[in-house]
């Protein structure tokens, strides 16, 4: 069998061939995708019955064991996804820039695959299926590793996605899945063949593909995300947005961590927003200010660095909207942060001093994803500030060439002041 | 004093002050360092003769040290171009999306500064200007350390630049000028507070950082560009373009080092070619095919991967343009290569499968530059497919944000079906 570094060197190779398909051949493979997925449904239910069954036995909670299930449900809903990702504008080929030079000499810039990208997710079917279809849509050739929990199911998806791919017309080298999970650490070796890796999963994962590779990586660890109340809240909409944000879904990125509350608004913000979060049994752990309006666990020092991914939030009183940003700034992730308020200047500041990937106004922190967005679908959450930030879509999977045509122009000319640049834009 | 670490994490802190300065205060502040430097250069002067000194007494070569010197035409150069990047559309709060979710609900992606940006660059004091007004036109906290050839310049340059910057009513936190060469290390260490690296010098020093900081960093270590002669080539042109990439400036990563030549020309192109180059006295590596054509040096496989930075060229015949294409991704740094024909559809089949930043038609790889692409300046050139891609100027120092700005939405009324998304585009 070929080693990960021989299958990605080969998909190097020929990634360019997959950068030149057609837009048409490579809708053309996500059609043929949802309809294999849809008339090998029952193949790949039994796949999944079999992890799910292994999951059970070796006493696996429950809500993961949701995750783990691909149904009827998760079907209808990638395949609505493929719908729809065939309905989006080409990545590839948008002419960002064109500028002639000088006579006869035309700069164009212009969108191109990324290439190879190795992504590496969590044990969550659904998930296989979305970022394969993204990375076919946007030319991309990849490397795929999903968590063993799911190894059947991937397995039965796997080869039904890369038959349908095959059969339109796209390379054989477009897709590989890889299956043990000693090839995650010879992918990480590949930095001459993978030019992204997108991992996905827990802060420590994330931490050590950072740490242990050359390939530059895209993604975010912590997710340490705020909801600020300001003093000129509406305080039943700080209370639905702090409800929302940090009990629609807690195990996620997304979710909050820490409430920061204006000192102003305190006395009638904190018991109000206690009160909701006691309802939906969250545990409260609060600064000294907090601790004398409500009962609560008292906050240590840790508690500002904790992404808790649990039903628990921590809250402190601050001054106002600067003590608001500098603590974020300080303790977040740079991922997304919200300010409730009914001030308009005062939201106007956070959302130019905050510096994360989403700043957001009077709204939950939840709506930080690629299909809340109108992406599609998104392969990741970006924290970094280079490339793509916050959720990645079709546009996070493209980079770009630049064409120079001339007529035999060299540069002595130009150093010799025998020609000279006009930099005219023609578009 | 401060520490590099101390002084980062400072910086870190007042980037989004920095961030959110006017463009207005951001020109004044590069009309200001001109008119700072026209009237300080008698002491730049100075501080450089200084240097030049030292650098002759140690023996420094004649080239390096013509490349150390900053005189009237040095200064003249950078005040010029600092008169053009003022002239340049502000590359922050440029909003590429704007978007309804749902009914008032309206989601902004807008660019805004990188932070903190630090630049290791090579002893050229007409760099230090470049770079520090780059940073600061876009916004950008900067830590700069230039070569230590021309320390006692870049002291003089630093000091009033950034007093000039400072007197503008930028905080004076946005540069930072490093001096010992043991902060190099320092600064790599500092993932927490610095948002890229530039690194900009030998191949061997920017591998150096990119193996030893979590920092993402933005640049190139190889310039292994190609030229690639068709059968259906002009001969004359071939040899203007081929004599261009290799001898116009030797020392540059975007010189050509290797010399691809169809088989069908090659009898005709090859002694023209090695006939112009030996004229400017370039050594010739050949393999058999061409040792057959003209005198030459016989290439070894260690050729084909070689940087020479030199009056020397590999000169390789090949089938036809897909063996080209096959031999530059393989053997080439994806910088920049070129093809020379006349014939349109094979043109595009070469821009179209090489996998390079820059892929040229016509034209000397020589033109891969900031400069003249109408950029106004660069920080350097990446061969990176994340972020920026070839000459890096005002639109890579940028990345962007997406604000949400809505009446207390949330996510649970979308999961439940109460509301649904719209996605209506607003521009």
């Amino acid at each position: 069998m070929s080693t990960i570094a021989q299958i990605a060197a080969n998909m190097k190779l020929e990634s360019p061939v997959m950068a030149a398909t057609s837009l048409e051949m490579r809708n053309d493979a996500l059609a043929r995708i949802r309809e294999a997925l849809l008339s090998n449904k029952e193949a790949i239910f039994a796949a999944n019955a079999a992890d799910l069954a292994a999951a059970e036995e070796s006493g696996v909670a429950a809500p993961i064991v949701k995750r783990l299930k691909f149904d009827e449900g998760k079907l209808a809903g990638v395949c609505e996804g493929i719908a729809d990702l065939i309905k989006l504008a080409d990545p590839v080929g948008h002419v960002s820039l064109k500028r002639e030079l000088d006579e006869g000499l035309v700069l164009v810039r212009e969108t191109v695959p990324i290439g190879v990208i190795g992504v590496i997710f969590e044990a969550r079917p659904d998930a296989l299926v979305q970022i394969s279809t993204l990375c076919l849509k946007s030319g991309n050739c990849a490397v795929l590793k999903g968590g063993s929990e799911t190894m059947n199911t991937n397995k039965a998806l796997f080869e039904v996605i890369h038959a349908a791919a095959v059969e339109a017309g796209l390379p054989a080298t477009c897709l590989f899945q890889a299956e043990a999970r000693e090839e995650i650490s010879e992918l990480l070796a590949c930095d001459e063949s993978v030019d992204l890796l997108i991992p996905r999963g827990s802060n420590a994962f994330v931490r050590y593909i950072m740490d242990n590779t050359r390939i530059p990586v895209m993604g975010h660890a912590d997710g340490i995300c705020h909801v600020y109340v300001d003093a000129d809240a509406d305080v039943q909409k700080a209370v639905d947005v702090v409800v929302d944000a940090k009990t629609q879904y807690v195990a996620v990125c997304n979710a909050a961590e820490t409430l920061l509350v204006a000192r102003g608004i305190a006395p009638k913000a904190v018991p109000a927003i206690a009160q909701a979060l006691a309802n939906k049994g969250v545990e409260v752990r609060g600064d000294a200010e907090v601790q004398a309006l409500v009962d609560c666990v008292p906050a240590t020092d840790e508690d500002w660095d904790t992404e808790y991914l649990s039903l628990t939030i921590s809250i402190k009183v601050v001054d106002g909207v600067d003590e608001a940003i500098e603590h974020i700034n300080k303790h977040g992730s740079h991922h997304t942060d919200a300010i409730v308020t009914e001030n308009a200047a005062t939201a106007e500041r956070f959302l130019q001093l905050v510096d994360s990937a989403g700043v957001y106004w009077n709204v939950s922190t939840r709506f930080a994803d690629g299909f809340r967005y109108g992406f599609g679908a998104e392969v990741g959450i970006s924290t970094s500030k280079l490339h793509a930030r916050g959720p990645v879509g079709l546009d996070g999977l493209v980079t770009y060439k630049y064409k120079l045509c001339g007529n035999g122009h060299v540069v002595a000319d130009y150093a010799s002041g025998v020609r000279s640049f006009h930099f005219r834009d023609l578009m």
